[in-house]
């Protein structure tokens, strides 16, 4: 699983190769630890004229502990560049883009932060305001794609009146938790949302259940959801055996033995969640899934079937009958995982992509109907992520997905599992519908 | 401006050397001719149960001339796979579209295509059918990679009631005219259309104004509309020079030399325009575009403000005037040119890349409200296309750039014009609001 790579990349003698050479240079991405703060300098803060946001961002980071600059420093590095871009209505206003960035982009830290701030197209009042604002994404994928030194770079629509759901979404983006999360554009609702009473264990007192949870990404997920506070519920597949079981003590949560592609099982779900003493789920993460590569002449239909199977057909059903039977309450979470591949294709994945597209229809599909209800859907895509699995490809196509993005290097289980606890978030009540890929800013898409 | 390498890879010699070590494998592919069959060979029409566009599609196209299998024969290369998938309205339901890849992936002809025909999710009664209908894009853009040998893939979703509306695009796809597309999502609304009464003159009748027209895409643009029918209005800067009365000389159009980005151009278009003989304008094409590439630290003001200006302001400030003039008929067509840097974002193109994603925002941002007066807007975005300005880029970006897509080389001037011949169609009346790549399926993506 180790990228000697990189590892070589930020060595004393190795900067200095790859620097002659003009090598990939990964950097070592800032992650979240216990105790950290939630941005590692100060953070500047700009706007252009009449933006709604860039007060209440301001106060909202002033009382969360981060250090906003009254303004620019010379000779100071930034953890954040943080742009409220939600006062431009015409295209050339977005001069003001170029302003900011122009002048402060050399002014941040390795692994900082960009943030712009706008407001979805289709939120406002016309064609003039809707065409500046959905240029910001060709800005922010540009920028994320050139500052290199781990610095990420993001878009996030906020809704008119959706000010107050902000604060989940920026924590996550400013901290260590977003490390490998660039070049997405979040739609953030309006509404207001809970704040919980501490940041640190948000999910407290909440229920979750990960599918495919007995290791890699499964258990990262399970692990972290139980760190935020939540209580547990790691489900797989018998043939899982021991590990479902160390990943549940490792979480003090319960292990539960389940196919869930068996024809009865979504209904045993139900009845074993229905008879716990939350009586119903708070947190539902579909994590689960497979792959069986072949190109689709070569593949056996048993292939297809299974990937379909587990990938999309079950987390579908176990949706609609938690639904149906009121099991997942005001305030749930449905929580999918997509992928890169789900989103592009891929060659010798038929199967897999239709199912990984698949589960981004579940969430966009879903989503106006379940806000009614008070739940959120969303899902993460992941990119190249460090598992056993990829630690087992050919080494040529290990280094292309290690280096082809952002970022120059792969992910981690647990970058996956971040994202995910920030959907699950009671304060992230606003965000529905979106998928975020945890990628590296891939340079793969559609 | 040669892609020598294909040239090489396509000769005796370069056959067998590309094959023993394993290099790219760039297809000669097939482009329109005039006077060229709609398809090359028969095409072999599929179908879950229930769907309603294939009986559509067999007339159609039995009617337009294409030998349409009756059934499937060992042996047989097609010109063309066709599947309506649009009777599949749950997950288990994809195993339809598994079984006839699976069975005919190996009879495609070199450069031949898929078209696999759905629902919009968005328009489909339920979550269930929706997410089964989202599928299709993992699974087009997966062929779309695998197939090779210039085989191209795409899902059309066509809104009930939008049979009627699918000639031109069938026609489009099928023929050389899409030879560059690939890995595209297209979506047809509901309604009729205008058939055409000459499919080799679907213009005939409209006139057409391309800015940019003095060179490279913006040439090929007006003399592929001259072709297939149109007057046309050939504009470009003074600057421009004699170029631009060459390419209206060989259109047998009329030039027109302005600088958009000036405060009255608008204006003085506007009055060119009413003075015509059409007292209006049909076809609007945005071509004209720049580049001043620099990273945002290094960019001068200038070179932002001129990119944004050319690039979006002005084609924004043409329509919003042409449009309260009532300028352009109901029949009219908008088409805008967007790039894959506007999608994906790029290195040292953040006022290009801006200026890009705003043109995706403008189509997005005008189609509803412009359908009800009768008028598309739709926009291509280029991959990489073999021009002066590509033939200039250094060796080693420009391969990279050629080769990092599903047909392993640059698209031509050609392939952007003819996709947008098609959006100009009057029978394309029923596709408004997308953004096609002309790209190749390139990798590159957001």
């Amino acid at each position: 699983m180790a990228d000697r790579y990189a590892n070589f990349a930020n060595s004393g003698l190795g900067r200095t190769v790859v620097k002659r050479l003009g090598l990939p240079d990964p950097p070592r991405l800032r992650r979240h630890q216990a105790g950290d703060p939630l941005a590692d300098g100060p953070v500047l803060v700009g706007a252009a004229p009449d933006g709604r946001l860039s007060e209440p961002i301001r106060k909202l980071l002033g009382d969360a502990g981060v250090e906003v600059a009254p303004s620019f420093t010379e000779g100071t590095r930034y953890a954040a560049l943080i742009f409220d871009a939600t006062g431009i209505v015409a295209s050339e206003q977005l001069r003001a883009l170029y302003d900011y960035f122009h002048a402060y982009a050399r002014s941040v830290k390795v692994s900082g932060r960009v943030i712009v701030l706008g407001t979805q197209p289709d939120l406002t009042p016309g064609p003039e305001e809707a065409t500046a604002q959905r240029s910001l994404e060709g800005l922010t994928r540009s920028i994320g794609k050139e500052f290199g030194r781990g610095v990420t770079s993001q878009l996030v629509y906020v809704a008119p009146g959706g000010e107050g759901g902000l604060e989940s979404t920026l924590r996550f983006l400013l901290s260590g938790r977003s490390a490998y999360v660039s070049g997405q554009v979040i739609r953030i609702g309006a509404g207001t949302v809970e704040v919980p009473a501490d940041w640190e264990r948000p999910l407290a007192g909440k229920l979750a259940l990960v599918t495919g949870a007995a290791r890699g990404i499964g258990a990262a997920i399970a692990r972290t959801l139980a760190r935020d506070g939540a209580d547990v519920i790691a489900l797989d597949v018998p043939a899982a055996g021991d590990s479902l079981a160390d990943v549940a003590n490792s979480c003090q949560g319960r292990a539960l033995q389940l196919d869930l592609t068996a024809e009865d099982a979504p209904a045993r779900l139900a009845g074993y969640l229905a008879a716990g003493p939350h009586a119903g789920v708070d947190i539902v993460v579909h994590n689960a899934g497979i792959t069986r590569d072949k190109t689709i002449a070569r593949m056996s239909a048993d292939h297809w079937d299974s990937v379909i199977g587990v990938n999309l057909t079950a987390p579908s059903r176990v949706n609609d009958l938690l639904l149906s039977r009121s099991l997942i309450p005001s305030g749930g979470r449905i929580i999918g995982v997509a992928s890169i591949a789900g989103i592009a294709g891929n060659r010798g994945q038929t199967n897999y992509a239709t199912s990984k597209a698949g589960v981004i229809g579940m969430v966009e599909s879903h989503a106006a109907d379940l806000l009614g209800r008070g739940i959120t859907i969303n899902a993460v895509a992941p990119g190249f992520i460090e598992t056993a699995m990829t630690a087992k490809m050919p080494v040529g196509l290990r280094e292309a997905g290690r280096r082809l993005n952002s970022l120059s290097q792969g992910g981690l289980p647990i970058d996956v599992a971040e994202t995910i606890a920030w959907f699950a978030s009671p304060a992230s009540a606003a965000i529905t519908g979106n998928v975020v890929r945890v990628c590296g800013q891939s340079l793969l898409g559609a």
